[in-house]
């Protein structure tokens, strides 16, 4: 069994957690913190140029886990959703460019004035079906993330792993899923769905659920401060055969957003020994 | 096929969408308004006294739809757990005075410190083992609800239609479903999970999810001002079999709660007329 307490290989930043920083602060930060691997959002790669993100996360020697992220698929019409196809195929190509293992997607919510959750869930599926072949031949995985039910209205409505298995196993090859402890760690099917997942599992997130929670998209918590018990779903995540890197992905406009972030790496690269 | 619009005698108001008044004057508002139920938390029954509380409730020959509420089952020690039995016994005891016709009980979440949600899961359900046979010697059904994953943390780790569903199969005779379209309305697995949940559901909540919500307990919405389906959801739980009453619960502490009571109960029944 691997020595949980001594991988600090497998951890990479995500940029939403020193949301501060450029591209290039976030690497040379991590270089500092002795830290290899990184899950930059498509701002900060696109405020840098496609070319020199490239340039500068080869140079740097350093893992890209994944892009974050597309996706967002119902619209209220086919312009819209050809809008949306596009930009996800945008999306693609900056993964490709800074040699990501994966682009990670939300499926979007309802689009404005309805209330057909059933219609969002098909354009889901199309929409994913839509964009496939062009990751594919990119060589980019897709990575549905399932999101936390709360977001089911405006952000995603895929909210479970059975549900993103189900996708996976609708659309097949270059297809996975984006595995986040924050938003599935309540699901008393968890352990079945995470077995059933398996392999579909590409890249695997971590923060933790705050209690009280004050802001439904901005309190997340570092890892350890919050009620999952992350060492637990980690083990059943590993028991699949993942053995990728580890993202932590803190949302924190109070907290961690505001402080400085070399101290932010240093607690994340503490955490990940004691806690992850 | 029942005409949906023309039914007002199902509507019931919760005591916490006019947070402000007192049981007496949640009876008389219900009557200057043509509401004909209720559906009362216990702080308002306690502060009648119950024996009070029974009498008003009798000589108004208004309805209770169930009594709001118990359960919080999970405790950090047996101490903690038999003070929880003896407070939802007397809650039941509550629910038989006043003629309610279930007591809704929430599950409740991890005990302060715990990361064991399995352990939480287990808590509630020997606590409902514990409870039953008091609450069926009372003639008072339970009714668990399952709560939306956002409060698994602090209060409720009964999340899912199908949890509840496994809940009652595995307990038996006196065990119902509170169904709240707050709380469920997001699941990819509606449809099936309502058809099986079928007999078992014995009271139905509504009010609105709003996009933005703005908090995660007080910011729910009057039915019609969000985005939940309720015309769809309520024909699926019709469709078990169920012809009760239909609580309107919304928590609204920056709107509704301001209001005048009697504009929000007009509101209530007109809506429950257009849009329920």
């Amino acid at each position: 069994m691997r020595d949980l307490s001594n991988d600090s290989r497998l951890l990479a930043i995500n940029s939403a957690t020193v949301k501060t920083w450029t591209l290039e602060q976030l690497v040379d930060g991590c270089a500092r913190a002795g830290i290899s691997a990184i899950a930059p959002w498509r701002d900060i790669v696109q405020a840098a140029g496609l070319q020199k993100a490239g340039k500068l996360i080869r140079d740097a020697q350093i893992d890209v886990s994944c892009l974050c992220r597309g996706g967002m698929f119902p619209a209220a019409d086919a312009a819209g959703r050809q809008t949306v196809l596009d930009d996800n195929k945008r999306a693609v190509d900056e993964a490709a460019a800074i040699g990501a293992r994966c682009l990670v997607l939300i499926a979007g919510g309802l689009p404005k004035g309805s209330k057909d959750l059933g219609g969002a869930h098909a354009q889901v599926r199309d929409g994913l079906a839509a964009l496939l072949p062009y990751a594919r031949a990119a060589g980019v995985p897709l990575a549905i993330e399932p999101l936390h039910p709360m977001y089911a209205a405006d952000r995603a409505c895929v909210n479970t792993l059975a549900h993103a298995t189900d996708l996976c196993d609708e659309l097949g090859e270059g297809l996975g899923i984006a595995y986040d402890v924050y938003h599935v760690w309540w699901d008393p099917d968890l352990a079945a769905q995470t077995q059933r997942a398996g392999k579909r599992i590409i890249t695997y997130h971590v923060c933790d659920w705050l209690v009280p929670t004050k802001d439904l998209l901005l309190d997340r918590g570092m890892p350890g401060d919050g009620v999952i018990d992350l060492r637990h779903i980690r083990a059943m995540v590993e028991a699949t055969g993942y053995s990728g890197l580890i993202d932590v992905e803190i949302f924190s406009a109070q907290d961690w957003w505001k402080r400085d972030p070399d101290e932010v790496l240093r607690t994340c690269l503490k955490r990940h020994r004691t806690v992850v």
